[in-house]
């Protein structure tokens, strides 16, 4: 994997003078390029310490325009980053479309460097690159062009680089213990930092290894690298705009249309259970809060379900301080501009609270599906996007809760006609839910789908009849507490292994 | 200020069941009123522990449509809020128009409760309430509705409230040792909040006092009083849409038109100055980012006078991982959907961290001034909230530094047709550079008055002859160089104060 890279690659300072300017000019030329079209660049820099990988970032910085390109480099988590799932911290810095953004501290390092100092096994190495090839993955699916280049020295020009930065006092500062650390353990890095560019290296994220030696040479090539795959993917032909595709249609016996919607609850047996249950779900929510875990609700079901009413219920047995609601509507211009999961990546739950969706990044298989806003290719990896999505939620310890609350069409009506009739409801009533309406069957078609390919065995969907608002509710509420239960059990559990291991 | 507070104001179970159906969908129509409107509303809750504010906060995200409207209890700040001036973690939570803001632990909490508790002196309270002053009146300035809810009970009902919730296995957790210690200091925190009530009572940010002892009576009279606030607001004449205004004129002789554009630099003098500049900025970089401290540089100037060239001889002094350059262009409708200078204020620097801004809010008195974008009276004001802003930066231990480059429209013109002719640099050249050309003195006006009004004794414009590129970068670096050592000495300074104090 690094043999090329190891040979004697050199640019003398003539050969540099003469090619450097037209290679800038192109790729500033192809920056404007991409500045026009609805793609965002996305710069992995990696390697060996010692390897240029800060010198190349600060000449591509040089090259191109200020004003379109931004460099993270990554070293600890902020608290915010801290308490979310480890990708969030990329998340939340993706470039929109037209942009570049470069990585350096990026998503492999953290699992290279656990694994080349030995706090990681092989098989938590590969269940990382999977990560990251998933989401790479989806990266490249939503329009992201991915250029992932890797500086490669040898062990022997490691230590003369280190060696050379710590003779200078001006640069001394620059080789710290750790780096010393990382020169002792350099074949393990190899080792680790090989297997993870054969398992993530695709045609839609390739690697380019570079010979690093020789900063000429490496600079060149790496500008070289990132000119040829931007002029790839410039001159690609735009994706055909899809024709319209005809509406699904439900299985005749189905897991909605076989829900019991009959059940129904007695007021007096309502307020009683209601009662006790939000207690309970206070009491319990107060146990994940003490417990530094977040939550996810998601409220998903077609108009006048009672999504509001239940998360109503659910917030009235929560602190204020706990919680936030986030309606999903129409997205931002800056939500746009990015991956289809970033407006939900941004709202995670911190340590302690409640995210709750009324409705969900689910609307991509739904109403996106739909109405065609969303590309058949689009939607039909969502489900796979999404799942992958939810286990990084559930392995950063926070519980994931989905509802699908069903009602008849018949009630959907009798609900819409009282939302006219009584003066704090009427604002709920728009003419789009009428057009809704009239899709009925296509909805419950694709919310079938929808459950079949998502509900896992770690976030299951939450299948309620809700021809009864009350019944509903006290159902929602009682799978809140279970989660909940289960969740600060778990909690409890995992303690008291710490616990035993500590003694 | 607190007397009609400590009434014996009571409401029947009765009389709240009559009253609430009727607040409660008055609210709701008012709230999808505010929607539609091109106002946001930002609720302080505010008042002794114990006198029910979470319990109001909770009343009042039940009645009203959670999918509008988000509260936010602020406790310790992140890591990322640590790091920037201490409104930043209100600014970033500032609804958008048409949505609502809950703040309980809002801007008033720390001034109030250091002062309390001793830990400030009036003088310094008196500095925060001046700034509040500063905020809430920027706020409403930028179409925010501010009502602000003071929950008042005496110190014998707070004891009683602490007791009770003691005393109940289920909440005895929400009395903490500091809620005691609170109550021990009670007289002190009614006559530090007496000060900051009046100091910061406002047409356009009144506090409204409710006795808190009755939680029937405390949750109608929050809720009347934020409907007739709502009400108000909405039924206020829609400002009118200013008449064009003549462009300005700039004085015959001014600061900007006595600049002598004659100053140059041979290239050999400016490479080796330039190479000597930028290893001392690197250098004293590095002392500022050893110092946690921050830095933002703002460039201004005509189209083509090179704030471009000097951004990239400055970052090519720095580490790619201490800086990002933000270029200002169109505001996104996130951004738009906020107060002016919340788009900045959103990308301030952490800890270490440069923020370049090729160009600036100032673009507040230049181009929306010209082009007609904000009234008369929103860039009129702005002159004052910069000042403002930038004080808070300053007082956060950020170094700020302001260039403005100055050339003369013969050199514009020679660079746009330099521009036209180099590939590379073509797309730097759009339809609108020639538009702005047409309004040259204009722009020199409001350029002049914004260095009159905004040229402060903490934060002065550096005026940069920039007929000449290699004179201007070599100015721009020195003054660079300047206000990092004075930046860095101060730091060391305070350091050495520091270390005496302990001795």
């Amino acid at each position: 994997m690094f043999e090329g890279a190891e040979l004697d690659q050199r640019v003398s300072k003539q050969e540099y003078a003469e090619r450097e300017p037209a290679l800038r000019a192109a790729l500033i030329a192809a920056q404007a390029r991409l500045a026009e079209s609805d793609a965002a660049l996305v710069i992995v820099i990696a390697g060996a310490e010692g390897a240029g990988k800060g010198e190349t970032v600060n000449k591509l910085l040089e090259w191109l325009d200020a004003r379109g390109i931004q460099a993270h480099a990554l070293g600890e988590p902020s608290s915010e980053e801290a308490e979310r799932p480890r990708f969030y911290r990329f998340w939340r810095r993706l470039p929109p479309r037209g942009q570049i953004g470069i990585f350096f501290g990026s998503w492999y390092t953290h699992p290279i460097v656990r694994r080349s100092l030995a706090e990681s096994d092989q098989d938590e190495l590969d269940r990382e690159l999977d990560r990251i090839a998933e989401f790479e993955r989806m990266l490249a699916d939503e329009g992201v062009l991915l250029v992932k280049l890797w500086m490669h020295i040898t062990k022997k020009q490691q230590r003369k680089a280190f060696e050379k930065l710590a003779s200078d006092p001006d640069t001394a500062w620059r080789v710290s213990d750790l780096d010393w650390e990382f020169h002792r353990t350099y074949d393990a890095f190899i080792k680790a930092s090989s297997r993870a560019l054969r398992r993530t290296d695709a045609p839609h994220a390739r690697w380019h290894v570079i010979g690093a030696r020789d900063a000429r040479h490496r600079q060149l090539a790496a500008g070289q690298v990132l000119l040829e795959s931007l002029e790839k993917r410039l001159a690609a032909a735009p994706v055909p705009v899809t024709a319209s595709v005809p509406l699904p249609a439900p299985a005749p016996v189905n897991v909605l249309n076989s829900l019991d919607l009959g059940l129904r609850l007695e007021r007096e047996v309502y307020e009683e259970r209601l009662a006790a249950l939000q207690a309970r779900a206070g009491l319990l929510a107060r146990g994940l809060t003490a417990s530094n875990r977040g939550a996810v609700l998601i409220f998903e079901g077609v108009d006048a379900a009672g999504k509001g009413g239940c998360v109503r219920r659910i917030v009235h047995a929560l602190d204020a301080r706990w919680y936030v609601v986030v309606p999903i509507a129409a997205p931002s211009d800056e939500e746009r501009a990015r991956p289809y999961l970033w407006r939900f990546w941004r709202r995670l739950p911190g340590r302690g609270q409640f995210t709750i969706y009324d409705r969900s990044w689910y609307g991509r298989v739904l109403v996106e599906r739909i109405e065609g806003f969303a590309a058949p290719e689009a939607w039909g990896r969502a489900y796979s996007e999404i799942n992958a999505f939810e286990e990084q939620l559930i392995d950063a310890g926070i519980l994931v809760l989905k509802f699908w609350l069903q009602i008849s069409p018949d009630e959907q009506l009798r609900r819409f006609a009282e939302r006219g009739a009584v003066e704090y409801k009427r604002y709920k009533l728009t003419p789009e839910d009428w057009r809704n309406r009239e899709k009925w069957l296509a909805y419950e078609a694709a919310a079938c789908e929808m459950i079949e390919r998502t509900s896992t065995e770690i976030a299951p969907w939450h299948l309620v009849p809700a021809e009864d608002k009350l019944h509903a509710r006290v159902q929602v509420l009682e799978a809140l507490c279970a989660g909940l239960e289960s969740a600060i059990g778990a909690d409890g559990a995992a303690r008291k292994r710490r616990g035993k291991q500590r003694r």
